[in-house]
């Protein structure tokens, strides 16, 4: 397989902006158009691959007055922002296992602008993933399964799992750190397992990495380096608890010279600084490191960020007595 | 070598703490008494090894009213917070080549509580370097080699200049990330290149990691990995710039159950919270990404978080402008 250096690039690497579907896990959605029409403009020039607008949540499941518009991503919303989207920047949504009606909200892929649909589910559920996976690579999207909170499944079970997946039409494979606790070795030994099934398959691997460790961007790089070549990035981070991959800290790894820091720095200055000064709360924070280091889901952390609490120590203790 | 696991520990591993040392650059080592007191208690508790003071400045170079103490680290000042330091912890402080008269101030260790002297060198200076352990070694310390800035050196000086200091008496050598510029592929490849010459000679490698691209703490780590075993950090990333790898991310990751994160958490929430809210300003932002993206000193980017400067995308074009 080709792996490249860090002088060199592989084509096949692929850019995923996820700026709003993870961060609309911080803010239900409620993006401005303008903001979102910047973004778009924004991953254009800088020779973003994907931009994914969010979820394609049911609202027979979800009170869509409860959401900002980005947690439904009708198509009218998407056009409203994109046009035909005659360009080469792919769009992205995401379905949840059980929380998405595909055969009500996925339309033919000919009536839509969306070009790739990606399927998140738990270990547990990959077979109703596999199911939604098929109905939508017949509707003619590019699919992905992202299997989430690996680190509290073992191998065997991971193994498993990847075979069902090489055997459905998925056309990649997504390793998910849930809950930010993964250490860069163990994302290069879990990259190996999925390569090994994905290579046989014929499909591509991604990752999409959380931040509670300070570690996002180095394992999104140390998966790089052993053949993972879907990347998921946001804008300054912004996502759920202490957020992902830094898109800008990606691109001025990534050696393709189509990738322009340029334009991300504009939208930061521009945009991010607003949502941060408007009192929007994101990023790494020690309620995180907790939760990390510990590998628990953040909720407890997010809890503690939204309670403005700083006993560190004690949230330590309590989150540890949590097992 | 033996390298551990994930799982395991190695009891050569030693965590020295330059939160003094490298906080000092923010602060112009103006700490309160007390802070440092309660800085060495907390390292005791949590199990750090070596706690670093400060520099050993000359007092005829730089003038001692512009400077707090520990610029300077006189053997009394120190004394009034470890008294005889009869603790498993050790002591050290770092001497920059041409700004320590290590003649004149650095005693016989039978009449000092320092263990440890570190010598700060860039590649061109090694030679004064390695007089100045020999120096500090016949009198009786642990010495080091910290080689700074070698993202600007190439490989075949940085294995001449491993030669030279590998016959001297210094006890180690250390990888120095000044421009946080180096990724974890490139760690884990000067980490070979070190610790082959520090293998022949007897001698154990360190790393000293910024953390402009937040690769301080990735980059630390893969250097456990690759067999580095002298780790610095600093609690809550306090150092000069962008900061170093958090001491709490540090412990939280090491297996050997004599490290604490629970002292340092507390020192977070009672001590560092307060420098934040009196205005001290230190850690990742935009504009070290772009010094460290572009290799550079970070210097540029000090300056415009001292301005409060935003303008992401300018400071990027004038940091390019530079070379």
């Amino acid at each position: 397989m080709d792996k490249g250096t860090l002088l060199t690039f592989r084509p096949q690497i692929k850019v995923i902006d996820a700026t709003l579907r993870d961060g609309g896990l911080v803010n239900n959605f409620y993006f401005e158009d303008d903001f979102v029409k910047k973004l778009y403009d924004t991953n254009i020039q800088a020779g973003v691959d994907y931009m994914e607008f969010g979820y394609k949540a049911s609202k027979e499941i979800f009170d869509k007055s409860k959401f900002g518009k980005w947690k439904f991503c009708d198509e009218q919303d998407i056009r409203d922002i994109v046009g035909n989207n005659d360009t080469d920047l792919k769009i992205s949504v995401m379905a949840d296992v059980g929380r998405t009606d595909v055969d009500k909200d996925i339309l033919p892929k000919d009536e839509s602008v969306i070009d790739m649909v990606r399927v998140a589910s738990y270990v547990n559920t990959i077979p109703a993933a596999i199911d939604m996976v098929e109905h939508c690579a017949k509707k003619g999207y590019e699919t992905t399964v992202n299997i989430m909170a690996i680190s509290h499944s073992n191998d065997s079970d991971i193994k498993q799992v990847l075979e069902l997946i090489g055997q459905s039409p998925a056309d990649g494979i997504y390793i998910v750190d849930s809950y930010g606790s993964l250490y860069p070795e163990q994302i290069r030994r879990l990259s190996d397992i999925y390569l090994e099934v994905a290579t046989k398959y014929n499909k591509y691997v991604g990752i999409h990495a959380h931040n509670n460790q300070q570690l996002a961007f180095a394992n999104t790089i140390d998966a790089v380096a052993s053949g993972v070549n879907y990347l998921d990035a946001t804008i300054n981070s912004l996502g759920r608890g202490a957020g992902n991959c830094p898109l800008e800290l990606l691109l001025g790894f990534l050696k393709n010279p189509k990738y322009k820091l340029h334009p991300v720095l504009k939208f930061i200055e521009e945009e991010m600084l607003k949502l941060k000064e408007n009192g929007l709360v994101w990023g790494y924070d020690i309620p995180y490191l907790i939760t990390g280091v510990l590998d628990r889901h953040p909720s407890g952390a997010i809890d503690c960020i939204k309670k403005k609490r700083t006993d560190y120590a004690n949230i330590y203790q309590e989150l540890m007595g949590l097992e």
